[in-house]
């Protein structure tokens, strides 16, 4: 009934939407299985993609290739790049989206992919021949082959919805969980567990009160995810922002008895840095307020999303507790928060592509290996797409290293060092983070991307004109001095001191109260060298030369660490001959089996001197 | 938690979302409860509107001031009117609509009525106090109170979708069923029984070959169902024409042994005329092709409807028999078609408002009456949702006679015949077709509406000026006379006979061969006459001059069934104190409890004596 597929895909939210278009773009015959073409990249939480880290994944993403970036720019109703205040390795892209709209586009895209066909059913079972994946057996009783299998299951498996003493089968609202594969799965010797994850109430715009609220606009000059010619918005939604209180807390108490997470009904553990507000106002007692982010849904709905009250309290208690939060007085829900338990299973047993060590060409990606987070299970669905492909075309491994990505810190974390709760990214995950940046994540990866016939050639050509424009730019900019006369004024406007002999204009921009904006505002010259440059060459330069020692420094530690890195271990390693191993090293390295010694250095049990002698045994 | 509601909507389909518009438009307090908020009016079956008979209704829907046909107009991607070769009471309007702009426009629509609330769960229990609907208890444990409900569960009621040998529970394909109603309102006393009705599988279009198939492009001059100032479409998505053949039933019948329509495992009956594609070869085994009819379901999407292969035999017989049909010889499917059994309570145990006889204040309408069609649904529950209203506020019911709409035809053949299997419309079904059009709907119907608040002052004035300008028009028409000299080279070029002395522009008109447009065309005394006239009028007084004999004689038909339908027979009548009434007659009198001498003779089993007798009985 079926072809034979290079790759399948099952489940296609923001992991199985990007494993399916990047699979498919690169080459292979893609099926993404789907429970419902209705709900295909259908946004589980708030409608907004980017954030601190997140917003650089995205980047990243779109720099390799991917289509997060271009599906959140074509759908949002609002941008915001965060941080802006602090150094440009904080800088991070946010948009919020139209949530109907970010689900329309990524289904269109796919359509337009002539490599994915697609399949609405529900993936029972992985077909596994010679202990590698050849297809999945479906709910229908159908067997569909193919050469290498992608799981992105989300909050699906065996999900059990909770809200207060209730709880449900399902795996989102209103929609059905999926069973039989965590019991496939256990039954070939993987290990599973259980998480959690919530979501705040849906309330009705036209039932709160924005008077009693604190406007949030999207930025005056609002940039974008993607490198290609995506537009940026020309209007935009606001966000509002109010907060809890006392009276607030005092009625979310009065729910605590019956709270599924109180009570120990809810056994996974969930997301620390996105808590449920009844977590937040047990946790933290001593704070009498915690901040409401208003977030509508989309550009004419009057749905809205209040996000950080999240809560599995019982429905009347979150009604209750939400008329309490000013503007809130008269608020109408749609429907209430809820928590969802659903299984999960330990990235340890992943492969830096994301294969799994157990089962030959099956991949895992997204909240199934105990992410959370729409940009974390995007670049994930991204890199196990692209491994996928690679494995059935009988090509190397694609992995980033944790010096060129965020993707590779996240995966990198993931399969050595596991997760017991939701794994979220943060930039302080990131050793490198100075390099790490949304600004460069393009001159980073698109090269990458390329080679491996993801990003096309009108994305190359982008990347390296933006390279040779940054470098002239520097030279000009190092070359040509301004006399004091002719920069003076403009100085000390800046509130910088003057300069009392001529000087370049590279070392003036080093000041931290330079901007190179300012400058070819104020300077005729400045701004007639950089007349015919891009923008985005222009401020790669001006980030290049102001931060250039933190950058160099971080240059070095990834150098250091890279000869670490360099140091293979072969895949069947016997560990049980290296005698002088620590008990608790050995056995994690015989786990999680680490390629290189740098990644058996980030393993957690594994210990400096477990690395000495492996080293010392490798031959060096 | 909740406000007392004026009227509970449960469900949002079709019936549903007309009868929450309507009773939030005349100034109830409605609220909408909903399973999934995503699947709001979510067309189940084919993406389109109307047709024969089914577009009529819509007409109706729109000149009473109901949103279906301003929906459809600003959804749709193709209209034709069928049926022009015909008299005026068959042109039927018909849409291709696509079908997520469908559900999104209903979403909207609905969110900018401030009366409209929404709640997503699921119903599961009617509150029922002294034998009044007074709210419901939801799947989340909570109670709503209202002083009326609407039930619209469509084919949600213990669902059971079949494919070949196998058969789940399910709402529709991928969405959860509903129960706990039905069971409730069997131990209440009301009866129940099953149905079946069936889809077809969604293809790829990408994969068909439109050139071995016939175009079927939309009309050249597309107009559109409402009456308002909806924009007719300015580009159309074409349909396509294909045939099954004798390979395609020969690869069918290989699965008749596995089909749940044949072993009877499916119990319920389905929709006589539109059968599943197993049920055409097996009944008519004499014809070697059927049509079928290819959708697209949308502006963009690739994804297609193949009207006429509804099937619920087993996928893979599916597939094999779909590539057998020209054009879809490398067809993919997105999903198969499937047969999905329904709760339904036959109608007879409804009143003429559509309240049940057992519980007051709890209203039915959609697939739970047993029809079948979107049509036929979205006017019952605008119809439930008036009454529903009215009886809220103390208003006197609001019934359409069958002279007067389609509509009434419909719930006087449901509340009356009740129905075995799902009743869709026909124009055989009216007595009064003639004057049934579609043209004249705002005529017959929008000051009706506007008396009971659904229509606005803008409609009620339109129609005003459309029925003045037709009279005018008439008298016009029927005093200018035109020359032999000025018409007839005309009357010859259109095939009639040429006149011989002056004649009166309507007295011409009246030839079959001659159509207003082309006097208009060829006449420059009949252009000027009518310059300043709409279009709209025009043709009305058009229709009226051409038709005017039939339509007098069925006006004359329907003053006499009237003098039965306002011989009203008191609420709590005794029929068991008319002796000679026939025993069956008396019985079904007695469950039916018609309110007027005209529904008594229409009931089956009331025989024409029992109505002489009922007659004299009550003082005639």
């Amino acid at each position: 009934m079926f072809q034979e597929y290079d790759v399948i895909v099952v489940g296609a939210g923001h992991a199985g939407c990007e494993a399916a278009a990047a699979a498919a773009t690169m080459g292979s015959s893609v099926l993404l299985i789907t429970m419902n073409m209705h709900t295909i990249a259908q946004m589980s939480c708030n409608p907004a993609m980017g954030g601190v880290a997140k917003g650089q994944i995205v980047r990243e993403i779109d720099a390799l290739g991917g289509q997060s970036g271009i599906v959140s720019d074509r759908t949002m109703i609002q941008f915001r790049m965060l941080n802006l205040s602090k150094g440009p390795a904080m800088w991070s892209p946010r948009c919020q989206s139209d949530r109907a709209l970010f689900a329309q586009e990524w289904r269109n895209i796919l359509e337009q992919n002539p490599n994915v066909d697609f399949w609405q059913d529900t993936a029972k079972e992985v077909i596994i021949e010679d202990g590698k994946a050849r297809g999945v057996k479906t709910s229908l009783g159908i067997e569909i082959r193919s050469k290498a299998v992608v799981l992105t299951n989300g909050t699906f498996l065996n999900g059990l919805i909770h809200i207060g003493e209730k709880n449900f089968g399902g795996g989102r609202t209103g929609e059905k969980s999926a069973t039989g594969l965590t019991e496939q799965l256990v039954s070939l010797g993987f290990q599973a567990g259980r998480m959690k994850t919530g979501t705040p109430p849906r309330v009705d715009g036209r039932s709160l009160d924005y008077s009693k609220m604190e406007e949030q606009p999207g930025d005056e000059n609002p940039a974008k995810f993607s490198y290609t010619d995506t537009k940026p918005l020309a209007k935009q939604r606001s966000c509002w922002i109010t907060y809890t209180n006392s009276e607030v807390h005092e009625v979310l108490r009065t729910g605590f008895e019956k709270s599924p997470m109180f009570s120990g009904r809810i056994k996974g553990l969930g997301p620390r840095y996105c808590p449920s507000v009844e977590d937040k106002i047990n946790r933290f007692a001593d704070k009498d307020r915690h901040q409401i982010f208003v977030e509508p849904e989309g550009w004419d709905t009057v749905e809205v999303y209040v996000n950080g009250f999240s809560t599995s309290l019982p429905e009347d208690v979150q009604y209750a507790a939400l008329r309490k939060i000013p503007g809130f007085e008269n608020a109408k829900m749609f429907r209430p928060g809820y928590a969802i338990e659903y299984d999960y299973f330990p990235p340890t047993q992943l492969k830096s592509t994301l294969e799994t060590h157990l089962v030959a060409d099956l991949f895992f990606a997204g909240q199934i290996n105990g992410t959370t987070g729409y940009e974390e299970a995007a670049c994930q669905g991204l890199m196990a797409g692209i491994n996928a492909h690679r494995n059935v075309h009988a090509l190397s491994p694609f992995v980033l290293k944790r010096s060129e990505a965020y993707i590779g810190v996240l995966i990198d974390d993931l399969i050595n060092k596991g997760t017991e709760e939701p794994y979220r990214m943060f930039t302080s995950r990131a050793e490198y983070r100075t390099l790490l940046r949304q600004d460069n994540a393009d001159i980073r990866l698109t090269e990458k991307g390329y080679e491996i016939g993801l990003a096309d050639e009108l994305r190359l050509e982008n990347v390296r004109t933006k390279i040779r424009e940054t470098g002239e730019i520097i030279d000009l900019m190092s070359a040509t001095k301004l006399s004091p006369a002719e920069i003076n004024d403009a100085l000390e406007a800046m509130g910088t001191a003057q300069i009392r002999e001529k000087m370049s204009v590279a070392h003036i921009l080093r000041r931290p109260q330079v901007s190179i904006d300012a400058l070819i505002r104020s300077n005729l010259t400045v701004a007639a060298l950089l007349a015919n440059y891009a923008e985005d060459s222009v401020h790669q330069a001006e980030i290049s030369l102001k931060y250039d020692s933190y950058i160099e420094k971080e240059m070095l530690l990834v150098e250091k660490m890279n000869k670490l890195e360099n140091l293979s271990i072969v895949d069947n390693f016997n560990y049980d001959v290296v005698t002088s191993l620590s008990f608790e090293g050995r056995e994690k390295l015989k786990r999680t089996r680490p390629s290189t010694i740098g990644q058996a250095s980030r393993i957690s049990g594994v210990s400096p001197s477990d690395i000495s002698v492996l080293m010392l045994f490798i031959g060096r």
